[in-house]
């Protein structure tokens, strides 16, 4: 059983999860965006993406920084989990 | 009776209903994506929608992950519920 | 006494109104797009809309799925109602 | 005392108020689009209007549906009431 | 002490201040434009604005019916009150 | 120590800081801009902004109307302080 | 252990954190952006980034304002704290 992301979409791996809830009412809009640190799992094509050449930049097994907001959480049947995110929500490559 | 999807949109089906509700408030904006797995029922023509040209990249059968909220849940009258998405809401196809 | 639509612009007429109202306090935001079937009364011209060509794809008579959100209802002088929406709301034809 | 709209907006002279104020709370993003019935009273020029042409295809005498929360109501000194839309907000012509 | 305004931007000195607050709770997006009448007291150069090219449209001198909420009051040292306005906030030349 | 503004940004120091608190309830989407007056003491290079091309119209001494919300506030080690602003936030410039 | 920012993006290592809370209740939209002096430790490579051309003017070592709001904070295993901003957030270079 294997993703095979569409377009400039990116399978992310979570190395970590260090979520800690913050206790008190938290007002939308006033979220900040949780940085992840992942490992690439699967990579789209890209290509014309919204009307706009999209060129895949990172590679599976690269280690990378991600903006967690924007993706979405996958498990599949062997329960496993993933992100997919855009390749425009990777900040970074980890070195 | 037949689903026809128009443009860039994809008719699914979903392969297993796993919504748990939450307790408690949810504030607007602070709910996250639920991925879904489908199987592709019928692809629209694709083609130059909202000014861009978009080419259709899954075909019927395939098995998809997608991004719920997008959708639009469809009830037919032979009781058969459909979710119609655009392409742009499928993140991965599972192989 | 006729509509006309323009534009991108089609004139539906709704063919079941399977409208329940969910009780409880109900936030925006976490409204589903309620999914309807119409048949097609008028269909606008097409044309540039918005800096960008549209191609009208339905005909009148055609029996269709759209997103009802999007859609505008009217009630004429002789107490027929309609719904008017542009042609990116209708999601699919049911044949 | 004339109205002369600029670029693509229409001056339109409303054929019947219909609003009947619903009790309760309305809380945003919940409102419908009420349409309405106006008549044509003058038409701007059209052209490059936020960078895309557009083509005026209204005229005055006109008998119209528009899309009432996009115009903007204007009183003259006459005491004369007008809305002032722009075509786009017009969503057929009744005839 | 005069004001030269930038880009598409027209400076406008209120014809008359018809504001009378309405009472009660006003929920954000329910608010109306408020039409204004103003003369038109200095215009902008125009030219290409955020991409796009503006041709003015309006002379100083004119009468204009403009959309408030779109415009900033400012008020000079010399006690005279004036607004700034963009040339796609003037709805209608009065005649 | 000088602060060099990137892009179609400019530094700006504020005239008269003429902030009246308003008591009562204030909802969000109800504030007006403020209009503020401040002296033009650096600007950027302007060129390519956000794919536009941008040409900087005013040049340090001018004296500028602006609009507050859209700047940031800036203040140096040495408790001097700045707002920088993009030049569309410049309403006019006083003469 | 090194960041290599994706695209427009730049890492950032803040050189104050005078945040000081304010107490009493914070309505979301009224928040003014806090901007923050920081050292740039690694600039990405720019180039088309959706769908625009963006030159990096920016270069490890450059001190400079940010627009903190627009960033993402990111903890390394070395317990060292950076920020990771777009190019555009950056409003000004310190000389």
């Amino acid at each position: 059983m294997k993703l095979v992301p569409l377009g400039d979409r990116i399978v992310l791996k979570q190395l970590e999860a260090e979520e800690t809830t913050k206790s008190g009412i938290v007002l939308p809009g006033q979220n900040k965006e949780k940085p992840q640190q992942a490992e690439v799992i699967a990579v789209g094509p890209g290509g014309v993406i919204d009307g706009k050449e999209v060129k895949m930049e990172v590679k599976a097994g690269d280690k990378v920084i991600y903006s967690k907001y924007a993706g979405t959480e996958v498990k599949l049947d062997d329960d496993q989990e993933y992100i997919i995110v855009k390749q425009s929500d990777v900040l970074a490559v980890i070195e």
